[in-house]
């Protein structure tokens, strides 16, 4: 079930958020603070990037014993590609560690903005010092946290394990360079379940795999970008350390909740004015059924044409044609849908008659499915993404001023 | 040497072009030949997307023999995912073959624009009866071909084989849906040169290799593409048989004109106002050469950026860092360069201090270059491609009306 709260729903964690100088705007947040009460077991994905930032290197040095209680991010710099950015992201840990009184490696940390530039290490500490966790402060973090994102994104569910109330929380940020193969944009999750670091691994990595990893906004896979979870037990449900009825539980709301996450990346995605939905059924195998997903949402031709209302399918069988995937052409469905009904357009293969009319009120809306029936196994995936716009050059044209 | 003339500057060439009614506007051309006055061997290299039109399952048949002696191409209309294209292709052939006198295998056959729509044979027919094959018919033939091209693109060389003089011309049209893999736009060229129909087709491939391959637009490989050559051995040089020097030097120049070609396509990319060339230096190896460049070439983030003028380098990194290619982060070099300068922005994998001022000059060029320097490796690799602008989004937000 949904509830309120962010990343502050479960149990036990605080959140908050200050302008420390980064960002020129001063009314905007640019360093956030998620903490947990108690120590937690944790883990993160991270970007499939060769090229990567010293956040993303740091991070995965103090995740190795399965544990962290903090997760501290700075807006508008990536700490990336620039001469000292491993010790400036070791220097932010050591500080955020000392003012929570925690270790140095139980910090989780990302960065997110301009590649290549220097991030000074004042403003982050003079940041640090003034930062406060509050109850309630999901918000506040999830501010800090964006970029060129138009708006918050926020999630949190509750579930039983047994008899025991158990919480995921979390919050995200876009909204360009992303494109599936991980390493996204920044998700961070919190939940109050009991769980080891082994199988809190195996949920996080199971669950991003038809989530996150199925988003794409423009094909830039980030050099920065991961999604991590604290999991700090106060749920008090008994440990989950195997794969039981318990741990599918937990898999299942993990992957609801980065489902709902990812859609709301797509929607939010740079200039976007819509989310499309691409549905694959009947595909041969799972592999065929991601990729054809993928091929098709990031197609600029599609993107553009779905930004114009435009039911041009042609395109569509065009980048089902191009991607690494066995079907045979001649069984290819496709139709549009949204809450203004559904609308088939290519049967076998071939283009079908249909009320031109019809088509373009259907994609008119702000949330378009194109579904593509194969006919051709029992395999389906999905993806996520959004329309190309004037906006998306614009934002990215001129980026950096 | 350059020289005027396009498709019909090699000996006993003629081409020409018809409006027959495909496009609405009656003052367009759409239905062009390009016809040999001899027999011609001949050859042709075809999109490798799995969804391919009619006309090129049309033209693989024909070709099968290795020779050939005219061209015909339809725009507005790319036969393709409709139920009956394989008849229209092939009717097409059979009356281009009847008006011009020539057997239905000596037809090479190509149609470009919109996917999914029927094609109407009555049109095509009544095109092919009005349509004549004249001297100097290149740019006329180079009209009938465009879709949303701005420009003709045509360009005619010669160069000697022993003491012969031989030719070389060509004509294209772009300008979505067009990426790296083959298949990425309509290439015709004509060639007077003596060759077996074996060696032809080697040469070809070769030459496409570092040229046509190389161009990125959109991501998008397209359904139809192909690039086809005659040659009618009117130069009367000695024929070639075999991989020998006067081999070489016909590969050599057919892939300057092909080089050009490309260039000119992504010149004339939808909605571009800038031509980006990616130079990567010093690959560990020739594959890893072109997939960074490619991966460099077809980023939107990049090619937004461009546009904007704004010498972003930490996306060019972005980039580099998902190609699939093996590299060394902390050797990487880049700069960018126009004719008005050259200017160093990135050193071993750091940002390096530069003068915004002069990026901002260097980039407001109308040919941009992206050069990288990896110290990797013996290995070089070039791309093309264009910037990313408001008006692909808009020529391709409506492009069926």
């Amino acid at each position: 079930m949904e509830i309120i709260g962010g990343v502050t729903a479960p149990k036990g964690f605080l959140a908050g958020a200050v302008h420390c100088g980064i960002r020129k705007n001063t009314t905007k947040k640019d360093l956030s603070v998620i903490l947990s009460k108690v120590p937690c077991t944790a883990s993160a994905v991270y970007t499939q990037n060769k090229i990567f930032g010293a956040p993303i290197q740091i991070t995965k040095n103090n995740l190795e014993n399965g544990k962290a209680q903090i997760m501290i991010c700075n807006s508008g710099n990536a700490n990336t590609c620039n001469a000292d950015g491993i010790y400036v992201a070791q220097k932010m840990c050591d500080l955020t560690a000392k003012k929570f009184n925690l270790d140095t490696t139980d910090v989780i940390i990302a960065s997110t903005g301009v590649i290549g530039q220097p991030l000074d290490i004042n403003k982050i500490a003079n940041g640090i010092l003034e930062i406060e966790a509050i109850e309630n402060g999901s918000s506040l973090a999830n501010q800090g946290i964006m970029t060129t994102d138009l708006i918050e994104k926020e999630c949190a569910i509750e579930f039983y394990i047994g008899d025991k109330i158990c919480k995921i929380g979390s919050i995200a940020k876009g909204s360009g360079m992303i494109n599936p193969n991980m390493a996204t944009m920044l998700g961070f999750l919190t939940t109050d379940i009991n769980i080891t670091s082994e199988m809190l691994d195996k949920a996080l990595k199971i669950s991003i795999d038809t989530t996150y990893n199925m988003v794409s906004v423009d094909g830039d896979t980030s050099t920065n970008d991961m999604v991590s979870i604290l999991a700090n037990g106060l749920a008090e449900n008994d440990i989950i350390d195997k794969e039981n009825e318990y741990f599918d539980i937990f898999v299942s709301n993990l992957t609801y909740i980065n489902d709902k996450m990812a859609k709301k990346i797509a929607k939010d995605g740079e200039g976007a004015t819509k989310l499309i939905i691409v549905n694959i059924n009947g595909a041969k195998t799972a592999i065929d059924a991601k990729n054809l997903a993928k091929s098709v949402v990031a197609s600029s031709l599609v993107k553009t044409a779905i930004f114009g209302n435009d039911a041009n399918w042609g395109r569509i069988l065009c980048a089902l044609g191009y991607a690494e995937a066995d079907f045979d052409v001649t069984k290819v469905g496709v139709s549009f849908s949204s809450k203004f009904g559904e609308i088939p357009v290519c049967k076998d293969g071939c283009g079908i008659d249909f009320c031109e009319d019809m088509a373009e009120k259907v994609l008119k809306q702000d949330e378009i499915s194109i579904n593509v029936s194969l006919c051709d196994g029992n395999f389906n995936g999905k993806a996520y993404g959004c329309d190309l716009t004037y906006d998306y050059v614009k934002i990215n044209g001129d980026y950096r001023t």
